[in-house]
């Protein structure tokens, strides 16, 4: 399997399908065609097609998928049959929103760890269960805990630090918050997330529904 | 120009580029190679030729793109030399974490407006000038100041029925963070950040790294 050529909309658009089969299979669903499957990915069906056929063959034609088998496919393709250990850096409002959000666990990523440079936040106890470490206990917290990703929610001017003192230690993973662009070692995975990016793409459709009233099915 | 035939994930790649293009005028670029632009942007340049080709031709060739033409043609295209009112709607931790954001301003997204449900939180008065309301003044609200997209921060168990409400003001699109699928009239444009499917990207980046060390390159 040639990993390295699977375009990465594709595997964005692989956790779409999860998330997606993990409702149907919640309302009761046990087989779905791939008509519907797409409607509620907003996606046409020769997507889903496209992009389950760079794993393998899928589907019975003129049935559809087997929720549970296709579910557990991609979850297996994206390695969701893990669970990841998370930390998050920077216990402002961000940090806390986070931590606090349902989605995590449910997706399997379960924090393990806080960090903070602030004395009055360090030595907080969560809700989770632990504390709010100082950062010069990212190696040692890390290292017991087994973080395996660093969810990066401090300013902009903090977190290139805050990611030099992360590539140091046994975590091997950044997602990025904050709105900047880091530098790492080649090869070290980080993603960014820009909330700011999604609004340009809803710009974008709306500017093109007010002045084109029937490109309606423009994303 | 056929907008309809433009994939939804060249739109989003025309945002990073803007944003890439932004940083080299900062830095005091007047032109750029297609080499450099895609290697800021983690693309290869292929890609952006084949992306900005959709909308016409841009750049010389053997020389690259003059960086403040190429950023303005690309913010015309997205629409984005216009600026956005912008209401949030639930002030609890990501509200705030929002509303504080620098990048919204600094992309053209204003926040003009704040609601929440929780009579100890309307009136506050916000940093940005204005005071948190009560729901029951979105339409109103959301017509004198307006608001063109509303960013949705409520629980998942409210965010529906907020939706419900935000369709029948002026407001004519969302931004949804909730961690649900929101059921809004056909053609109506609604956007959903959930956090977790980017998380689901670097998983399975670096399991891949893990299994197959000389694939690094596969984001």
């Amino acid at each position: 399997m040639k990993y390295s050529k699977i375009p990465s909309a594709t595997i964005t658009r692989l956790s779409r399908y999860s998330r997606a089969l993990e409702e149907l299979e919640a309302q009761g669903y046990t087989v779905v065609s791939s008509e519907k499957l797409a409607r509620q990915c907003a996606v046409n069906s020769a997507q889903i097609r496209k992009d389950l056929a760079y794993f393998g063959e899928f589907g019975v034609r003129g049935v559809g998928y087997v929720v549970k088998e296709l579910l557990f496919q991609i979850k297996r393709i994206l390695g969701l049959n893990k669970t990841w250990n998370l930390a998050i850096i920077g216990m402002g409002n961000l940090g806390f929103a986070l931590i606090d959000h349902s989605n995590f666990p449910k997706q399997g990523y379960f924090f393990v760890a806080a960090f903070d440079i602030d004395p009055q936040k360090i030595g907080r106890k969560l809700s989770q269960g632990f504390e709010i470490s100082p950062m010069s206990d990212l190696e040692r917290v890390a290292a017991e805990r087994k973080v395996e990703i660093a969810v990066i929610t401090t300013p902009a001017s903090k977190a290139q630090e805050v990611a030099d003192q992360v590539v140091k230690t046994s975590i091997r993973g950044i997602l990025n918050f904050a709105p900047v662009q880091l530098h790492v070692p080649e090869g070290y995975p980080v993603h960014h997330i820009d909330f700011t990016v999604k609004l340009d793409r809803l710009a974008y459709m709306m500017g093109n529904i007010a002045t084109e009233p029937d490109d309606k099915k423009t994303s």
